[in-house]
């Protein structure tokens, strides 16, 4: 087992596909995240914003199977390959990287946001 | 052109293969490195350690070629799709994200650093 480096408590985790490899979605983990990851295979992050444990899909039915955990030659940042049910960004696209810098859009939308989320948004 | 945010000045970058999907590694951006990326067409990063801008292969000569640049729902994360020369790990392996968490290596390596790099290391 590699000794991960959190900084602040946290790790950078980059979301693929596995199947299609399209980059879905960029979180955080804490060390608890990353165990319950690894002990449950549903991916588990740590929200920066309201600093608390979440596991993508709780609220969504969105989960993300998690297949393998890859780390960098620094052991500072994670990538999660995952089986993604319905869609990984909230705004219903499938990846959060559906734009490009001049916000063209390059990615399709799966479902809708008020549907699955309730008018609160996320 | 989106609204990019920067968090200490800086903005997350994955960086991935245009060709195989892989991810190569994950770097940090400044708004210069984004600007200079853009400009070029060559992978700029903002070292946090070195606390210097630098171009990807600048030692090495293992340029990213930028042929797009997505960015997240929350314009706080970029990925580069890239044409990487020779391998975008200092290890010599093609990606930085070569182990899984218990160290099986699952890349191959395509240079020897001691040849690249010279004895030094980077």
């Amino acid at each position: 087992m590699l000794h991960l480096k959190f900084s602040d408590g946290l790790i950078p985790v980059i979301v693929q596909d596995a199947q299609s490899k399209d980059v879905l979605m960029m979180a955080w983990a804490n060390e608890e995240a990353v165990r319950l990851t690894r002990e449950s295979g549903f991916a588990h992050y740590f929200s920066r914003s309201r600093k608390k444990l979440w596991k993508k899909g709780e609220e969504s039915g969105h989960f993300q199977k998690v297949l393998r955990i890859l780390t960098d030659c620094d052991e500072d940042c994670l990538v999660y390959e995952v089986e993604q049910t319905g869609a990984a960004c909230h705004t219903g696209y499938r990846s959060c990287f559906y734009r490009t810098l001049d916000g063209t859009v390059v990615d399709t939308k799966v479902f809708d946001p008020e549907q699955v989320y309730g008018k609160k948004g996320h």
